[in-house]
């Protein structure tokens, strides 16, 4: 049986590894500087990190450490939000482990979730903080009165943090509405299990259950990571045409090729796909 | 930096990433039983077996677990070879590094690599049997007064190899002239160094520089696993039009798709390739 933390690694390598998927890196289209290969790294180095939060790591220290060692390879950000989302579910399946062996059957849940984030601190955020700093990561401009917690300062910003005593799950709740991974966090991960009960409904090879997903997740919400990228009209534009492709109108792969060709990279989308990989995987799934 | 383990691991990825290699499973063909996936979760599984061989637990023993762990999935044996070639490279990285940080410049030498071979015992030999029940290998009959160590045996094997006093150095000594991983030990690794150096001279992805000294090594010599699994004249076909292919008379897609049709799966040149790839990582290459 795989640890929770071999699981969370073969997830984002299972995720990146579906294809077609519109607009992302997958097994048979790549950006010149952001390739398959980097995917491949960024996972490799990840799995320190995911292993520290399955030993009892605090959950943001965790993430910051998976951060630092995916960042080892030169394609940029591969695995941020996928290990965002997956870090605290990764130490809610260890959670769940009431001594002896797993219980795959019942699974981890959206309760075991909810638990991990509540009970994060104001260190977990800090160290959230910190891990912006070993990486690009494309975000927005902060609300207004949220500039001295601008992620993009890195560390700067923890003193701002530690003033106003702001958790992790705090940190999430003030970009729920902007940001698809914040709202899993402050919403109970309903898109992560929901992509994870499909997946597990779904039969055939894992890597095309997981593309098949990705489309239906595509065309029934914004892909906030495209908003950010580029536009609400892009992003909106991007929601449609997944619908589209989903009802056979349009051609999967000629949607993945014009994304690619137009930079339009759904990346919370994919983070979900690979949040709902890890929790079905938890859950018995077989490869 | 990657540690080793994490090296090796990153090695078996790019491995099955590169295409097209004529034959085998890679990112754009796979056969319906043994999918790209199952080489993903193969080497999730293996990566706590290398580590034990990086943290100084015997060859044999480590290489048994790295077995273990790969087979934690339904496509059988996906990399049985190349962990068996790539663990002793593993523990020469580390006995490589004196101290502090690792001498990538100087790197990992062949030298390394057969001091650790020299160094195995009676228990990594049987270890290395041991290792067979975990998945299903394919190999030859043993040959005339080798029946008592028959590897399909398993750890039945063990008290006849006690009884002749033999090592892992030896069992490979004793199958070198009919598998190429065991040639590999006793000639002290001279494909997988060369492998190194052409992936290292190369430019371009690190997958697609795989993909090309693939072709090359398979047009230089035969796949003893096509010999295996098939025969001699077989394996004699693909070393040939491999070599065809590599001129530009026959086409490398065409190829692959022809032998995966043919279930021709020239494994030991993938496992050489995986190799290559682990030494070049040691040695600075970039992903």
């Amino acid at each position: 049986v795989r640890t929770p933390a071999e699981n969370a690694q073969l997830a984002l390598l299972l995720e990146v590894a579906g294809t077609p998927k519109p607009g992302n890196v997958d097994r048979e289209r790549e950006y010149p500087d952001l390739r398959f290969e980097h995917f491949l790294a960024g996972a490799v180095g990840a799995r320190s990190g995911l292993e520290r939060a399955a030993a009892g790591d605090p959950v943001g220290e965790s993430f910051r450490r998976a951060v630092e060692g995916m960042s080892d390879q030169t394609g940029g950000n591969t695995h941020f939000g996928a290990l965002l989302l997956v870090t605290p579910l990764v130490r809610a399946a260890v959670d769940d482990d009431t001594g002896g062996e797993r219980d795959t059957d019942r699974g981890l849940t959206p309760a075991d979730a909810e638990g991990v984030v509540a009970g994060t601190t104001v260190d977990d955020a800090a160290a959230f903080f910190r891990a912006f700093e070993h990486v690009d990561v494309a975000v927005d401009e902060p609300p207004a009165g949220m500039e001295p917690l601008d992620v993009r300062q890195g560390a700067a910003a923890v003193p701002a943090l530690r003033e106003r005593g702001l958790t992790l799950a705090d940190v999430m709740e003030r970009s729920a509405d902007r940001d698809g991974i914040a709202a899993e966090y402050s919403r109970g991960f309903p898109r992560t299990f929901r992509a994870a009960e499909e997946i597990a409904a779904r039969s055939g090879p894992v890597t095309d259950r997981a593309a098949a997903v990705f489309l239906g997740l595509l065309a029934s919400t914004v892909d906030t990571f495209v908003v950010t990228q580029h536009d609400a009209e892009t992003a909106a534009e991007v929601r449609r045409r997944a619908a589209a492709a989903l009802e056979g109108e349009e051609s999967p792969e000629a949607l993945a090729a014009e994304f690619v060709d137009r930079g339009i990279n759904p990346g919370t989308t994919a983070d979900i796909v690979a949040g709902g990989l890890f929790v079905a995987l938890e859950r018995g799934l077989v490869v």
